[in-house]
């Protein structure tokens, strides 16, 4: 087995960075060392296959991204990334474990679509994978598959209270998906807007010839992630089931969440950089059709009304606990173009898995989260979150050596012909300058990036079988 | 230099936990290793110059209790702990860091009070030490004292809205106070009672002839707390220092702590084991002159208004940041019976220094924390609370070599003749047991307790120069 | 027209109480009175063709009904008093107004069913009476009949999220509802309970063979009636709609409620004598199929969960508005024993049209409530919310001369062969003793109940064209 | 006796409006009568000593401005009203009932200041006159004091937590005074500004040389509005004693006071139009020492941060109870400008006594609140809750014949040289211009005010006993 030493760096953790050296053997962490130390009685990094000088840089857990949709299926076309790219790209951006979702439909046996997606990964991968699955049907027999699931190592489960006819589950559904979550101790996910009320303001809308972009977003107002947001959690509340609420982008909701997190309940929030760093009257409102780039669900909200600084608090304050992407890319072209005239056919959706670890470091470099805060939300809590610890998410002897080396005082440009690696013709965040950069990246003791050089392979990621949230209170 | 070899045990840590061994040269943890690894081509615990056994066990930092006052004068007498008592009784309970209260009165130098505390425990400690500031006067130069502290390593400074006459400041004093801390970055700590109101309160019971106990509580009511708490967050809000509030008993006060830092203010909540397991009704209403055992400042709460378990509720949600014991001990001969008659006059104090880890995990035996929990609030957050990561607080290479190995199926009774090395003549926890024990505790590399010996000596204990609070969001 | 002088008593309004004499000419109050005074010229007493002396008693507008279900289709079967025996029992009780629920289902014309109620009331009334209209299927057609009803004085629509399949109205259905609502300055009056999450409960609750009536309590947990006046109080909050959530039982609920007033949404609650005096387990809990007697919904509380006292709290804060009966009778025998062996067949419904004022007076000599707050929520606010003041719901000249003289010092036992004047088989309140009685009731100007005689007629009644609520903020 | 009959207009309550003719006899309004009535067979305008024609105007109940400082010694000067000049200012708009404050000082018999203050005002008043007391010095005797004040007819006591060495009372002083109000059933009124903190920050920036009016605001933060507050709140909650704060200017301390009233706390807030319609920037702020003119405490907030539109809000909602004007008028020459160069020199206060019913209805015309709650904060609700209801507050039989004829398509313009008969060389309110008019004033059946005529004279205006609140909830 390969050997390697890093040594030189400072190893952040969720609760602190201090220097230290870390040896891997083969695919694992074996040692993590005192610099100054002659204790081992050896020169470790002589020893050593590969050493890798991390000097003046920051040694972290790969970036774990829990909500990823790659080649998904959805409004008549598909996400753009398959897997192959998709976690390529993730590789390139220090990302080195997705969870994707797994689409189960009416009529579908949740375990067939679950192989069906295994299918899809299996030797495609750049880096490890595991999956949520996306209960469309709550019924006795998907109910029951929640179990063997679980088994199997998903462990979550997410539930739609938007896209009637799509995803969408009622009340009654979510009720009986929530209790046998609760009964087996698995994490209900759950995309919160009320679409029920959402088609009616888009019909309304369309109907009025208000048909760009701009009221993709208009027409899915706070109010209606708010009333989602509090009307999952009383039902979790009743339940009895731990909530992970996906893609928050109110603030309105996340004061839900924080409300209902002090009063003891496991009530989880999961934002994504869209919702930290864009806009409504920025991006939405973009000329002409230039909006449906940043077509997403929840949308981008409004930056007059507060609510990106009102998620850059939360995330401070630990009310906002994982940082995603959702990355689920269309291009403008054959894709994002279906909703020429009618904004309701624009598929939804943004890339950004390779974009991740740098947008929130930039967090730490304006000072809105610290160091610590930055490698907890992208590392080690979605690890925690999601039952992959400390397999993932943390520098520690025994752990997956998926390691990053960040350097902080490096820059990386974001854009078309400059950092993107994603299967998508154009950027959501074109023009973004990052003051930090991704030197070098392991996954599983694997140097893939180095550099500026990829040095993965299609295949090297393997699928993670998941325990239960580690993350309760 | 010794080294130590410790393996077969699960490190715990406030993120999780796993199997790993540890490797101590001398006073330091110079690696964390992967048991199953060959990687580092040695028998670690052959070359050893002592190997601990933790199979089944944990493995966890060595306890760091915040908040202690060992011989501290007060009320005519002195608490009944001197340094050298006091830190042997905190090693034999799993704790080997404190940080105790200088205390500065009027007409004196904190510079020179600080001296004065430096020379008592000198020589006399058998863990770590480190200073917290009382300000007993704020003037200009008990304030300009203040930056001197900070490079001295005293990083914190405590005051009382309680107490007037003592250790009172007014208003006008913390918002001085708070301006140059925030100035400085340090912490200001608050004892939040409304001691001017109680003093009413407590001047007509007296004259009402309620003179036992009992009265010591009914005279500090949670609205009293709640409201000095309150005062002092918006003092904090106006000058923008970062307040840690000691020893919270009362749900409510701890709800505008949650609310607060809701709002993203560093503002932090310090409850005691007293607080989680006692109450007025049960303790302080003790026949006769007993309950002068349990009169402590803020008081036992009520369990029939639900104080307890809401501690309890926020020590999961994390608005509880930290678990001290507040240890200041006074004996019921000679020292608690100055109140027969009057309870005002009892000294006010709990001594429990060495029953905090013990106390805690039963915490996560009865399921109210987790085991990551009891770690994060017993020894990583006070470390990182009080500038002492990642020297203290945290199993890691380059940490001084604090550690405790924890038997989770071990037992421990507490009582007089049974589980008691501090210097009192009661328990406050008497009866207790403990479905746990601290089998072997070491300090800075070196076995201090193993298999129910002290093995420690005086003055192994050094002073901690703190930096500042690694805590602040 | 007759002439009627109301002599020595205290008239009492919703801001104070003060000696008067009320002269009423036919139908009218003409002149309010300072007793003492002479300057009208005239003996007023010896010129009216009857005075009333209501020396040492109160003097109060006839009581304001706002939520009946007098002889409504539900369950298969319809509630047992006719508009002739309700109205009659509303009479004796005090109150002089009602507004009763037209019902209108898909397939039927809103205009339709409001003629068709208005036949049914039309010559049969013994007081006064109003119309809400349900609307049971929001559409194009419905919605534009709202803009007729206003202009026909039915100026306030109820929609249902409780009752799938029956009354029941989706999110967007609410959505357009409210739209339309907003732009009449109509209100949106709604039953706000989770019905989809509801019907799931029971449906497991039957299949576990819990068929009893106290399942119906537990079946519709707190949860879901909090979660739905959540959701209506965003979706209003979303188009501007005032909204008015009826039948509060739930303290949860009512501090959704008073959250929204606060920020200054027009939302106002409604609650009913049921749910202030009984609950889950003294009523719904009562052996074998008694139980049956108090299934209504929301249903009655946990007084454990201390709903009760909430709700008497939020009454005197004022975040509950009115008080309704909710009367919706059905007998035992033939109509609530069709539930016999499962409770979801019991008609939901209690009658109590005939006690409401001698029960929140009840509350007056309790010490829960003001005198004044006592006429406020059942006689001035709800002729303000419901658009009939100053004609109903206040003595002052040009109001309808509907009046009560309401004795302090008399007594009234409620229960079958002792008061009880409606068309059931048992009653709700069976033993219940009142401190205080109705001596006399005039609608319009005319004695109907005087000293324990019953002098109205059928027919008496008029229906009364509402305008727009004149209690928004 | 003089017989007026005022026809033609509509009265305006708390609770609606409707036309109605108002009888008075002297000095009491005897009847209230429907318009078109022929009941009570007299031509009671023929037989009236004078017809007021209202046609087309309102006829509301005289204003009771609860907040009036006249001739009141502070800062080494006196209000330049005194109560002759004051009261007919006051007459002049529309308010015919103050309340003002007794001063008692250290060293001063409360009883005695009463004595004192009668001394100043008999014989002096144009309108009726009530009196607070402002307890100085919290003691034995001024506690003693307060029943035989209340005895008097002055049921309510001022404290301050601002103002150290002045009026400033301790907590502990305010414990006890509230415990005394409590035992009373009186109400306690509170200055909440935390006075001792305030001091500091003012003394800081008269150091740094910020000596200009505009700093008298930013020494004056609203967090330390905010906590005084919630501290009297807290002491109130604690004691059982009513609390009313005065002159309320901070958003947040609105929200505090919303937050007891939610928990069902008696508690009250006032608020003043400078507050509603003034603003930091706008006034205070104004070029050299200009600003003066609006230096009063609580001071003018930013309209930046919003508090005026909240306070709008909370006046809808209710959470204001009542608005006063704090009428404290200094003249910019000898007075004011003894600031210059100290804005801590500069006498506080604003005279508006002639303003407030003009200004509020403004409210109504600009649709921040409606025509009944005009009246209700303006009139009802003040005479409530300072025991004079249904003497004054009301037009109802047996109620002084205090009433305002006001002209809703009148004009006022406010400022020297147009509306402008306090005793200031200034007006706060210069250039404003109202939408209405007062067109005549009656005091106890007399008219005083007419037609741009002042008909009242000087010792018109008796001392008002007054009861226990009447606004508890």
């Amino acid at each position: 087995m390969t050997r390697t030493f890093i040594h030189g760096g400072t190893v952040v953790s969720a609760t602190g960075s201090q220097p230290l050296d870390v040896l891997v053997d083969g695919e694992t962490v074996v040692a993590v060392l005192h610099p100054g130390s002659t204790a081992l009685g050896a020169d470790l990094a002589a020893a050593a296959d590969r050493v890798l000088d991390a000097t003046g840089k920051y040694v972290i857990p790969g970036g774990v991204d829990g909500h990823t949709h790659m080649q998904m299926p959805f409004g008549g076309t598909e996400a753009s990334d398959t897997f192959a790219t998709g976690t390529r790209a993730a590789a390139w951006g220090g990302t080195t474990t997705i969870v994707d979702f797994v689409v189960q439909k009416p009529g579908e046996r949740v375990q067939d679509t679950l192989g069906s997606w295994h299918q899809k990964a299996a030797g495609q991968c750049a880096v490890d994978y595991g999956f949520h699955q996306i209960i469309g049907e709550v019924d006795d027999e998907s109910l029951k598959g929640m179990s063997e699931l679980v088994a199997e190592g998903v462990t979550s489960f997410k539930l739609f209270m938007a896209y009637p006819g799509v995803f969408y589950s009622t009340d009654g559904q979510i009720l009986r998906a929530m209790q046998s979550a609760a009964g087996l101790g698995a994490l209900l996910m759950m995309h919160a807007e009320n679409g029920i009320a959402i088609d009616v303001l888009v019909e309304q809308a369309l109907a009025r010839g208000d048909t760009a972009p701009y009221f993709h977003g208009t027409t899915r107002p706070w109010q209606m992630e708010e009333e989602a947001t509090h009307r999952a959690i009383m039902l979790a509340q009743l339940t009895g089931a731990p909530l992970y609420v996906v893609h928050v982008s109110a603030g309105q909701a996340l004061a839900q969440i924080a409300t209902a997190r002090d009063a003891g309940q496991n009530v989880f929030g999961e934002t994504c950089p869209q919702y930290l760093y864009l806009s409504l009257e920025e991006h939405l409102a973009a000329p002409g059709f230039e909006g449906a780039k940043w077509v997403c669900s929840t949308p981008l909200r409004s930056r007059a009304e507060g609510h990106q600084e009102e998620l850059w608090r939360y995330l401070r304050t630990g009310d906002v606990a994982t940082v995603s992407t959702d990355h689920c890319p269309f291009c403008m072209k054959d894709q994002k173009d279906m909703g020429i005239g009618d904004f309701s056919k624009i598929p939804n959706g943004i890339g950004g898995v390779e974009h991740r670890m740098d947008l929130m470091f930039q967090g730490v470099q304006s000072g809105q989260i610290s160091l610590e805060r930055w490698v907890e939300v992208c590392c080690t809590t979605p690890a925690r979150m999601f039952g992959m610890y400390p397999r993932k998410g943390v520098i520690s002897p025994g752990a997956d050596a998926d390691i990053v080396i960040y350097d902080p005082r490096g820059h990386t440009s974001i854009g078309l012909g400059k950092t993107h690696h994603m299967n998508m013709d154009y950027s959501a965040y074109e023009g973004f300058e990052i003051d930090g950069h991704v030197d070098t990246v392991l996954s599983r003791g694997r140097v893939i990036v180095d550099d500026g050089a990829y040095l993965g392979s299609i295949g090297h990621g393997r699928f993670v079988k998941r325990q239960l949230s580690q993350n309760l209170i």
